[in-house]
């Protein structure tokens, strides 16, 4: 009986739809943390947080004492601003590869811990791991060595950043509490707070190809995770954009990679270049460079410099060939007319089931697994005219990877050729 | 991947508002028994269904599964008509005792599947305990030949009822999901459908010392389980009862027993008589007696005939003194005036607190223990008049005991002596 509170005490608090106290969520998430409070207890807590909500102050709270659970970073000794980018996640998102590097080009630091990839989407560790000797665990020494030296660096989340999200974030993907708005903010940003960035931008994604499917829930979350961000000191933005096609003309490890070169080689997809830029933009601003050009970078090459030797700096050979997979088959149109459909999550599970993604944390992933996209929506195609090439080393996974396309590819004989929806759809900052 | 559901999906239907299939409940139940869907699982499904809510058919759903998780019970071959009364729980509440006897004079088999006490309210089988020789576990043989020889039977519900609401039940203890209606419904509709009684009269307790505080959730609670018996088969009738003082002058475990004895004997305080008369009416009444004449009955000695024989019949001595505590403390009227409170729920947790109830499944109850109550709301006294009487056989416990009645126990100087308020509030029926 030396614990300060009861967890049915606070379950019902939150349940009977009022407010939890400071010492109520510092008491709670400790005690989950060392076990005392069960798994059963906190799940039946983050069901009654999900359907009652939490305010502001609360949500500031929680995310302190996740914060709380684990140790920070400092990297107030570098000699660079530092700036960090997020990505809720999507179908075929590669920026953080080259834009970590364009950033770096202008002096400022950008320490980028990754994770992998579970479902539908791809996780950037698993798309740089294509890259024959490049290593994702770094000491939190050879990090800082990095930013100083080369100024960007892309790894792996120690586990010492905010355990209790770490335990937490398992419990509710098990029980249908990933969807609340406080606890994914909180999980986010406990991590980039306490990974100690001075600046950060979001890139909430919108759409099937997302974790959330319209602009209004997603417009809360962005709102949330500025306000978070801003109360603990972290210049933060966010930008709402689309996640209803699959971004750039690829999903899959080695496939993102080699797009994300040609980015960096000046050409490459338009929407990944767009996004990019945007992104860089508003990390440069965020980081006191409003002055900077990033498109120029992509475009002279500097910003390939610093991939370069990023890359390098982690054991990977930037020249080495890229694994491709064993097998392909193309999905053909069946008949003339525009493509009016080419949906980001069919894409995306499509890619998982030919071996780009893993179904549980243990599962390998294959480097050369994948969708290449050959026509976007709007264009007009014709009959036998391949739209997509699946890539795979097990073609037994072909059968249910076109299963997955089913509804989602759509050739439309009286569609009208047409504009692209924007990309970016929102820009949320501090009031 | 043999199971038929996942059960993120179920948790997520009702999560967000839907109504569960019946092959959903069928299967969550079902594998929640088996131990394939976790307690976290069930937890967070139980806060949705607490918050969400079910309707009349899902909780009809839910409680047929979690019958079909054990075994049933069968009185088609007893020679008499049987019917069973349900409290959901007070303080001093001894009405199974004199009822039991007293409706099975009229030939009206009466199969009272008991528990024990946790908390604040005391368990009918720790009351029956404190007769010497009294053994609550019977075989469903001895109980049979019970029921068919006397006519009454009191004794411990057995293991195979229902068992997945014992496991649901232990889990929502300790997650803040017991005040669900839906899950308070169905667990206990789902063991006395399984017991198999032909008509069930249900006490529905409301005030301080209830489960239910306030009357309109007393009433919900008591339709959604008239729906479910009527439903099943079970003829099913409620009546919504005071508990806002503890009823008779009693608590504790051989107290309430001797005051049970007073009521068959033709004495007794008012509101145990009227209490008891009413639910045997309402017992006999479903049984198809509505001739009978329960109050001559407890007058004339008949309903005492069958407690002896019921007793004896389980090993018991009614004519054994029954235990006495050890220590004795009184509580007095401080000044003149009039009792205007003596809350149900003090009480009941300073019996507790005596030794008559358990904190814990595992831990001993003291038979002599509790609180004999010596003047009633609305009644004159005098200062220095004893308003109660605290037994224990552990003196240590007087102190904590008196802390629960601070403030329960109210003597107004300038209060009116009045009337009390009605014993039964209300009575609920099939349409």
């Amino acid at each position: 009986m030396s614990e300060q509170f009861d967890a049915v005490d606070v379950i019902v608090a939150k349940r009977d739809g009022r407010r939890l106290t400071d010492a109520q969520i510092d008491w709670v998430l400790d005690a989950y943390t060392r076990g005392v409070v069960a798994d059963e207890q906190m799940s039946a807590l983050a069901m009654a947080i999900l359907l009652n909500g939490m305010d502001r102050a609360e949500i500031a709270r929680w995310t302190g004492a996740m914060i709380a659970s684990g140790e920070r970073l400092d990297f107030s000794g570098l000699s660079h601003p530092t700036a960090d980018k997020h990505s809720t996640g999507g179908v075929g998102d590669k920026i953080t590869l080259p834009l970590a590097p364009l950033v770096a080009v202008f002096g400022v630091a950008v320490p980028q811990l990754s994770g992998r990839g579970l479902g539908h989407t791809g996780g950037t560790l698993d798309k740089l791991e294509s890259i024959p000797g490049w290593r994702a665990a770094l000491s939190n020494d050879e990090m800082m060595r990095q930013l100083e030296d080369v100024g960007a660096v892309i790894c792996a989340a120690g586990s010492g950043l905010a355990p209790a999200d770490r335990k937490l974030y398992a419990l509710r993907d098990v029980t249908g509490t990933v969807e609340a708005i406080p606890l994914i903010a909180s999980s986010i940003m406990s991590k980039k707070i306490a990974e100690g960035t001075g600046s950060l931008v979001l890139d909430v994604k919108v759409g099937s190809g997302a974790f959330m499917k319209d602009v209004e829930r997603a417009g809360e979350l962005a709102r949330t995770m500025v306000e978070l961000g801003t109360d603990a000191g972290v210049r933060t933005v966010a930008l709402l954009t689309d996640m209803s096609v699959p971004l750039g003309l690829t999903a899959g490890n080695a496939l993102e990679v080699r797009e994300s070169v040609e980015v960096l080689a000046g050409g490459g997809p338009q929407d990944v270049v767009e996004l990019t830029v945007a992104l860089a933009r508003e990390m440069l601003d965020a980081a006191g460079r409003p002055d900077a050009d990033p498109a120029a970078a992509l475009a002279d090459g500097r910003a390939m410099d610093v991939w370069r030797r990023m890359i390098a700096a982690q054991g990977g050979d930037p020249d080495a060939e890229l694994p491709v997979a064993r097998e392909q088959e193309q999905v053909l149109a069946e008949h003339d007319g525009v493509l009016t459909a080419l949906d980001a999550y069919a894409v995306g599970v499509a890619a998982w089931r030919l071996g780009a993604g893993r179904a549980r944390k243990e599962d390998p992933v294959q480097a050369g697994a994948g969708v290449e996209i050959h026509a976007r929506p709007g264009d007009r195609v014709r009959a036998g005219q391949p739209l997509l090439t699946l890539h795979t080393d097990t073609p037994e996974r072909f059968a249910r990877a076109r299963e997955a396309l089913e509804g989602g590819v759509v050739v439309d004989a009286h569609g009208a050729a047409g504009e692209r929806r924007p990309l970016v759809l929102d820009r949320v900052a501090a009031h």
